[in-house]
């Protein structure tokens, strides 16, 4: 037989045991966070049709198609689905088919793989989890929901423990209004608000060059749009709404794009404020933008500040149109998604998040006596029964050899049992990390393991 | 803009909120029990080479590849990769690949979606979710861990509620021993096995009729055959384990294959008994076979005893070389297989799996008075800072209409507060389910919920 060396497959991540039971946590932590908030959970086929992804058109080439691989005779192999890039696709398909079925606004959560055939660079994934929380309503959404999502944010990330981070928000509606303030024409706003984007990347001077050269501002309006996005500069959260609320002034009452959005802006962080969300993790940011014509008010980023080569780890923002390709009704709405896997393999790399044991158990019953065994099992099975994760060393080896087994998988403690203590009706209890044991009677096992 | 109008993709079943839900819950189920007995997730690629998804041969036409939907012009749009079909080669790939970097026995537990590209027929998948557990060793594993298995499978089942179901366990070694016994010659054994397999299926006559005309069995050897795997018939577990006990003395010392398989499966037996098997949750069944060359000892299947139309609901068994393929180290091991998409669509259908709240949350803060929303969302934020999940209503609406929402996404619990009651220091908690209501102090707020 032919041995086929298995070798990894580039841009598909795998974990050992011990990384993928970190990469479990952080699901968990965001299953659960997103579920206490009440989003509920779907889940999309891995494949939508082709039509269905190429609607929007420009990624053909990052979309992977099915085709069996190979057909009988007369069938056809190709097939008219493929794998999904996103979730955002796949949820405007599923809102639109279920619109009858389902109660608006809709608040759901989706944890899943998404794969996109990019050439493969370092840290580009092809294969990698996203989670996504959206609300979405039929006609209309209350800007609150706005203010949920940061909130949200910030309970997953202090729980995964992955150091100091900071939501970035800022509002569409009223850049745009600053724009038009600014004087730039509408033809130039989608241009100037790239270059916005890039601020922080490539800095001021690099920014006026692209609006003065790129974008062709006058130096006068290029000014006036460097000096708006500049307005956040050393202050604080209050400072910089108080000041946001005296341009609605300046902008004059014809300006209603900027007054609605500024005037947004200014509900949806009173709301986060009331919803418990603390003031260093957040900051109104302006040069924050988000894509282009989808978003439509609210957006947000949010930065690892130890790690801000990372990017936005998070981001997301409010859209009026959820599934135009799909249906002629409006279903607007907000939504966030998390990269979850480039997160978590860097962070994992980096240090930040540690791998520990390579098993979930925190209880090894070792075998002293083999001729024992079935009083072994009857001690595997009475733990488990009280909810404690326990493996039962079911091969054959030395004590230490066991207890070896024990530190290398990462148990927390250890049953040990041998013809003397049987006779006594005890049990040795060990700590495995502080390397304690206490000798204690049978039936306290449970309190006792359970206190390791 | 033309609108594409989403319908569902055949063969790649999606579930409303609710659906969703339920088999979360079952999954949920499945990683906890798993996780209890120590057994550690991994998760691989969707993908694998083909050569490695091909490398047993036989299953082209349901392995789908992947290929970019339009590449580069000088690119191929062909990869080298294909979905998965099963967990099991991919757990072969994996161990061979990591061998150097897991402690052995290796414990693991894998719950992915699986894709096969098969026609669509009723019932039948092309993309599902399997569970699989496998405990292997390299060079040897203790046969202890196959009693391990049906312990596990009926936590499990019992705690997803899906009704009375049976583990009925065999040995294949012991069945190899009773047709070199029966007079079958080595060359008939895969077809006497295949024909016995169908037992249940088509009767005994056709089994007969099989064995005689298609394996060419004469009619003494057929009758030996059908008469051991009878030998159950009306035998309780421990009356049959005596039987196949005295029959080692009637094959005699020769037949050294049907006396360790005898022996190995009272060992099993004894073992799962010590691990808190109930009676009445397995069976020793003769007739079960499973597959062929790939099992070597223990072989399980799973009947739920109201739906045997269902076929087996989890599977599985013990086999001597893993990862042939990729490797010349033996890798030996025991696993289960539940394929778990059937199964939760099939008992959601007929109604033994119910389908309820389409919100995980518990509690709906209403909005009496919309001028204090700051309020509610501290109400909500209170709530979810004690671990009850909950929505605050964000929309515009009568409180009417907010308890018509509430009992249509399945609430169990209402807070309701207007100027009365916050000028009182109280809130309104209302049992939805019960439809009682209770006006209680503020700050009881979370101890009343809890309550409900």
């Amino acid at each position: 037989m032919t041995i086929i060396t298995p070798k990894p497959i580039s841009g598909f991540p795998e974990l050992l045991p011990e990384g993928q039971l970190v990469l479990n946590r952080c699901i968990a932590i965001i299953r659960e966070t997103f579920e206490l908030s009440g989003f509920a959970p779907i889940e999309t086929p891995s494949v939508e049709r082709k039509e269905t992804l190429t609607a929007k058109g420009g990624n053909e080439k990052e979309i992977y198609a099915l085709s069996r691989l190979s057909a009988a005779q007369g069938e056809n192999a190709e097939t008219d689905v493929a794998l999904h890039f996103d979730l955002t696709v796949p949820l405007a398909r599923y809102v639109a088919q279920n619109s009858g079925k389902l109660v608006f606004p809709f608040r759901r959560y989706q944890i899943q793989k998404v794969w996109r055939g990019e050439r493969s660079q370092a840290g580009r994934y092809r294969e990698f989890y996203q989670c996504d929380i959206d609300v979405i309503g039929r006609g209309s959404v209350s800007l609150l929901a706005d203010a949920e999502m940061p909130v949200i944010i910030n309970r997953i990330f202090r729980q995964m423990g992955i150091g100091a981070f900071q939501v970035r928000l800022n509002n569409r509606r009223m850049l745009q209004g600053a724009m038009i303030a600014a004087g730039v024409k509408p033809e130039q706003n989608n241009d100037v608000l790239h270059a916005i984007d890039d601020l922080e990347k490539i800095g001021r001077d690099k920014v006026r060059g692209l609006l003065l050269n790129k974008v062709a501002l006058s130096e006068d309006v290029a000014e006036r749009v460097l000096a708006f996005v500049e307005t956040g500069a050393g202050l604080d959260t209050n400072a910089l709404l108080h000041k946001l609320h005296q341009l609605k002034e300046e902008y004059g009452a014809a300006n209603e794009t900027y007054a609605r959005g500024a005037d947004e802006l200014r509900e949806v962080v009173d709301a986060m404020r009331s919803l418990g969300m603390p003031e260093d993790a957040f900051a109104v940011d302006l040069t924050v933008v988000r894509g282009l014509e989808y978003y439509t008010g609210t957006v947000y980023e949010t930065r690892l500040l130890a790690h801000p080569d990372l990017g936005s780890i998070c981001s997301g923002g409010r859209y009026d149109d959820l599934a135009s390709y799909f249906t002629t009704e409006k279903f607007p709405g907000v939504g966030i998604s998390i990269g979850l896997s480039r997160l978590v393999f860097r962070l994992i790399e980096v240090g930040v998040l540690k791998a520990g044991p390579s098993t979930p158990a925190k209880v090894l019953v070792t075998v002293m006596d083999p001729a024992r065994m079935q009083d072994y099992l009857k001690i595997g099975a009475e733990l488990r029964e009280a909810g404690i994760s326990t493996e039962v060393f079911l091969e054959k080896g030395r004590i230490g050899d066991q207890l070896k087994y024990a530190s290398r998988k990462g148990f927390a403690c250890a049953v040990i049992a041998g013809g003397d203590e049987f006779l006594a009706g005890v049990v040795k209890v060990k700590n495995l990390n502080a390397a304690t044991e206490q000798a204690i009677p049978r039936e306290r096992l449970i309190e006792a393991v359970k206190a390791v």
